[in-house]
């Protein structure tokens, strides 16, 4: 049954390879001192971070540059950007990068008018803002998080050995994204990877859980197939730019909050995923990929309903004469088919993970209780095992 | 390919059975004096018009009534509005009914500060509004339309005989909508099923046109595939909340500017509807029932690849061993099968229109250009001959 939820996406999307022409649009709306964020400088090797830098000047904005936000942002990292803003005055965080980047300055927006440390509040409390937010734009150079259109927010503290995540409310949602897939063309092609699947686990995450027969679930049919299709065609020509548009457009409906209005989700492969990167900094969408087909496994007896929907809908399973649990797990084959041709991490070994880690892995799992099994510890380092 | 669009969608849903405390949310943010729109008073028997009465009230609001919006609204009607909001000094509009109640009302926030005839200015001359907008709220009561979360508002001239359409900007957008699924229980089969194939129809409008793979495609089969399935429950039992929740929100995302983004769309159905009922005033998804199997099996051999996926993805036709003309016919064989069963209206000689009514008819058509076949006058007097 659709649940009771409210629904409100005020992010403004300016999309296609003219998308940053809407920058220009965007600007007068904010104030005067910019923050421009970005990682590690690829963007002044392709051209963008000129583009950019060339539309906030013809704008009559002040620049203040904050490089190298890290693929996976530190909670150090953040204690700086504070500083830096608070000492310019920042009205406005202009995120050019991916879903790291945009994911470090909406922690960043909530962050400088506020007196607590902010890994404490946001991150280990999960409290909500109180203070004033700083507008936040982005520019996206690379695809997958979704976190160009929603309020989401994962941040690392290694000290601590833990990567958590904090889904803030639309208040703290980019007022506005340019989303030019030109712009992905350039990225290597493991990053490409990663995006892709990072997209497919957002989906999944929302899709196995729950047993009802929800507008969501159609919805996500229709995304994850869209994705298929579009995934096998950048394999092959990473630069045929309608699969990197449809890719894109997918990965922001993929974590815009939509297909998870009136249901439940899981979240469990993420949970895993972000344990295995606070100990190795392996890239996001790496880490989901390798622990991903382990976890659905372990799960199927409690969902095969679903995994056997998911086959048929998604993976185009004959299900005739056969058994749900055979159909499903005919789905869950056809799938790890599919990642082994992407080239994605099919195991945490791949990722540099020992068997000597995975108590340490264990401890930095959150353990979330909205899939088809709450997991408890041992199971936890028993799918970690298989996934080794 | 995805072409280049901006998205922006600011409407705010509550959406579930307890929706209506949105409103009381919602007042808040708005001037005292509420123009209170509804059509013929169903509302006062189901208790919905006392429940808004009440939450309005204890709002602290002054409450101005304007009853009887017709389900086809005229531009005398809405000259009528634009007079009664004047005289009044209207600061908010909250339309409470179906698609016709919120279609009318988003017309009204445009023309009472605007000095033009509105029908001149916005339905013959589709000037965009440059006046002041008062803002519009909604408790949607019937489902179809998808006017609770897009700027579409569509008005009669009978003197002029014309039905037309204006697709307003985000700032014409209800700013907060609320969805009670259950608000929509009571209302008669025969708009129900009419607002289920209006569901149907906007999908097909913007899915029957262009010939790529966009992830749009996708999601509308998704939608379709939804749409069917709960219809099906629904017309066996228009009381299950779960069939008749999950159109209403399938209905919101199959016109809230989404699945048209970056791809081509038709909207000759629509065109042909609305001619129709410019002449007798028919109910608007059965004029588009009426019109609906002529039309896309004239056009067929235009499309014939979109009509074969529509099969085999929408409806499970087998396409093995079939040509594409075939799997495409057997696709659109289906859906009559299935609108039969709804009980939709299958020609328009069921809903009064006679021969002699043709010419005018065709008269009274926009002929749009997105389709697979531009039709000629000749050509669209064909399809309607063929629709009696």
């Amino acid at each position: 049954m659709l649940g009771n939820f409210t629904y409100c996406n005020p992010t403004k999307l300016y999309f296609g390879n003219e998308a940053l022409e809407g920058l220009a649009v965007e600007l007068p709306k904010y104030g005067k001192k910019v923050l421009l964020v970005y990682g590690g400088g690829s963007i002044k090797k392709n051209g963008i971070y000129d583009s950019v830098v060339g539309i906030l000047k013809d704008g009559g904005k002040e620049i203040v540059e904050l490089a190298g936000v890290m693929p996976n942002p530190t909670s150090d990292k953040l204690n700086e950007g504070v500083r830096v803003a608070r000492e310019n005055k920042i009205d406005f965080i202009l995120a050019v990068g991916g879903g790291s980047v945009c994911d470090y300055c909406k922690a960043l927006s909530v962050s400088i008018n506020c007196d607590d440390d902010p890994w404490d509040k946001y991150f280990i409390r999960f409290d909500e803002p109180e203070c004033e937010i700083v507008p936040v734009g982005c520019v996206l150079t690379m695809v997958g998080t979704g976190s160009e259109m929603n309020g989401g927010s994962v941040i690392t503290n290694h000290e601590q050995k833990l990567k958590i995540g904090h889904v803030f409310g639309e208040e703290v949602f980019p007022k506005f994204a340019i989303l030019n897939p030109e712009f992905t063309l350039t990225i290597p092609k493991y990053q490409m990877v990663s995006g892709i699947f990072d997209i497919m686990s957002h989906i999944l995450e929302q899709y196995f859980s729950g047993c009802d027969d929800n507008t969501s679930d159609y919805i996500m049919e229709g995304l994850l197939r869209s994705l298929i299709v579009s995934a096998g065609v950048a394999i092959e020509n990473p630069y045929d730019y309608e699969a990197r548009s449809n890719i894109m457009w997918t990965a922001t409906w993929a974590l815009n909050t939509l297909v998870a209005k009136g249901k439940t989700t899981d979240w469990m492969v993420h949970m895993l995923g972000q344990a295995v990167a606070a100990h190795n900094d392996a890239t996001h969408g790496m880490t989901l990929s390798a622990v991903s087909l382990a976890y659905y496994r372990y799960i199927l007896p409690y969902g095969t309903a679903k995994f056997a929907r998911y086959a048929v809908n998604v993976w185009n399973v004959n299900p005739s004469g056969k058994s749900q649990t055979d159909v499903a797990q005919e789905g869950l084959a056809e799938m790890e088919k599919w990642m082994k041709k992407m080239g994605l991490a099919m195991s945490l070994s791949e990722l540099g993970v020992t068997e000597d880690m995975l108590d340490g892995i264990v401890e930095s799992t959150v353990i979330m209780d909205g899939g088809y099994k709450v997991l408890d510890k041992k199971e936890i380092k028993h799918v970690l095992k298989d996934s080794l």
